[in-house]
């Protein structure tokens, strides 16, 4: 046999998966604090439910863009 | 078999997905740290709100940087 | 075949993608700290706000560092 | 095709890259608890402003450090 | 193409700049620490000074020895 390393794949995994950890702590930092918030001062949820998705929202397209960057860099778009 | 290792792509995937890891914390921390001070002090939301946006621009343009410097690395720009 | 890998790229990328990572974090402790203490006492927010702009400074210039050097080693200044 | 890598650059700039991770939030936590301590107490702000400076610059120059043995271990110094 | 591999450098970067990550973060946590005690107990700045230079100097020699062993491991010491 002549296989040196039988690993396969693209590393548009690899940056998916990297640029996952970051986002999956942050999202849960934005929900803990809202949900501690509102256990405390029931009356604020209101006003601090739109910067819950707000936030979310933010936070969460940074993993997603690792997602379309993994196909773009990859020439298959 | 000749193949050596089948593993494609670019690391321009993986530069983003590590850019990404930093910045995904740090807006969650922005944003985590407005909705437990706006829950406590509801009067006090006005004064910060331009911060959470600031601090979410300069933060998130870590990431994005990562997008723009991973396509000048390639000399695809 | 013959490929062997057909990974592509600058180490730059990694680079600078690594280098993001912690001022992206940083930053964030940075700003959520001025935002708590803003909220908490208002009084205080013109004391300790040139410590916010200097803070980012410090702390984005690890960051873009990393860019500039990621030109320098690749050869290309 | 008879590439075997295409990945280019130098490891210096990944080795400052990683080297940014840890100042880049450590500094971040020193200016935090300066902004946060101010707030509270702003009579202390004198008192503790020159370990700002010296915790600032012992931990940027982890860093810095980065950058420059990156140079020396490349055999460019 | 005969080439073989374009990264060029040394592992001794690499491993510097994973060692500088955490003594990045620790040093921070220790004058972070200081800064808000001292803030709070003006009185016990003196009696927690000694800690916080022992604190960096045994937190700091972690990122030093990864420069030392760098060089040993190298061959080139």
């Amino acid at each position: 046999m002549d296989i040196v390393a039988a690993v396969e794949g693209s590393t548009a995994a690899i940056g998916y998966g990297l640029a996952a950890i970051g986002p999956g702590i942050g999202v849960g930092l934005v929900f803990a604090a809202y949900i501690q918030s509102t256990a405390r001062q029931p009356e604020s949820s209101r006003m601090t439910l739109p910067y819950v998705w707000i936030g979310f929202a933010v936070i969460e397209a940074l993993a997603l863009l690792g997602i379309a960057f993994g196909f773009i860099w990859q020439g298959n778009l």
